[in-house]
């Protein structure tokens, strides 16, 4: 418990990339996508989502894998859970969904581990905030980041309306603007690890 | 791993304050600070700081205890390690300097806990960062923040000099104006905790 656990984080390099076929959005603009949630809710109850933390090297410095839409837009890979459904396995399905192959053998070996942040969202909004705040009795979402242990070698396929960025620590930190709240406090929920930076 | 940590928060009403003598600042401005820093530096090599992360309830939502210095300036208890002291052992004997009765029975039972987060000095100045920056091999300082279990009741005698403040999570939130980038990302390095709130 006292001492810092050491996290692998293999080159960029050494990981192959491939495309797949196209993952659309379900939603087009904010407002769609509030109001499915205000569905979904009125269905299921409180939405509980999953997010990836993938991490390589480049240069000996920590980066996070992120998926790319559009031109600006970032976000990590994961997404919502069934009602009921394991977190775990939830993530599993999700980072399959996203990064695997649709066949074949070359599955990643998805490895979940520490959970390292969990946001809720009080209102049909998309403000987040990393606790549930004071009279909020029915939080309408509850988003947990998982880190994720990546194998030396795996191979991602990536959908082809999707770019699959590396971006380094330093760029994330103090950068809200272009990452937003939750992505851009990333270095802050890692800062407690040892990154062992393993070279091929 | 893969469960979070469950904590109990005590109301803040259950813990008992008094006063003692006062512990003035080492240095009167920033300028002396960082002078006096690169003189242990040369002497010491790189410093090491921990830092208490005290966690009290009031309304059911957390609170973090706060020494404030002045009217404005809030720190986390801690501070320097001696060179090669051990972490744990050196958090104890800086929260007791702060917070503990000089003599007498009622020393509180210090439980440290989970380091949540560390942060980098790259150069004699303010700015640290929550990793070691890119071709940095000779950072100045490192600062370790460990959550500490306190116990339901304990007896904190507070410098005189200073003010000990319960400030809750929401307060920090979002405010790196007013506490700092190291206090007010503190809310998301404990989010992935999940707070008892107990109520005497």
């Amino acid at each position: 418990m006292l001492t810092s656990t050491v996290v692998n984080a293999y080159p960029l390099s050494s990981y192959t990339f491939g495309t797949k076929e196209p993952k659309m959005e379900k939603d087009t603009s904010v407002a769609d996508r509030l109001a499915r949630m205000k569905v979904n809710y009125m269905k299921e109850g409180m939405r509980t989502s999953v997010e990836a933390i993938l991490l390589v090297q480049e240069h000996n410095h920590p980066h996070i894998l992120l998926l790319q839409i559009g031109n600006t837009f970032c976000k990590l890979p994961g997404g919502r859970l069934k009602p009921g459904e394991n977190e775990i396995e939830g993530l599993k399905r999700k980072l399959s969904s996203k990064l695997a192959a649709s066949s074949g053998p070359l599955q990643p070996n998805w490895q979940i581990g520490e959970c390292v942040a969990i946001w809720w969202r009080p209102n049909f909004e998309t403000i987040m905030y990393p606790y549930c705040p004071p009279h909020i009795t029915k939080p309408k979402e509850c988003k947990k980041l998982y880190l994720v242990h990546l194998s030396e070698r795996e191979y991602f396929a990536v959908p082809k309306n999707l770019k699959l960025l590396a971006v380094p620590l330093f760029e994330l930190y103090d950068n809200v603007q272009r990452y937003g709240p939750v992505i851009s406090t990333i270095p802050q929920q890692l800062s407690r690890f040892q990154f062992n930076m393993v070279n091929s």
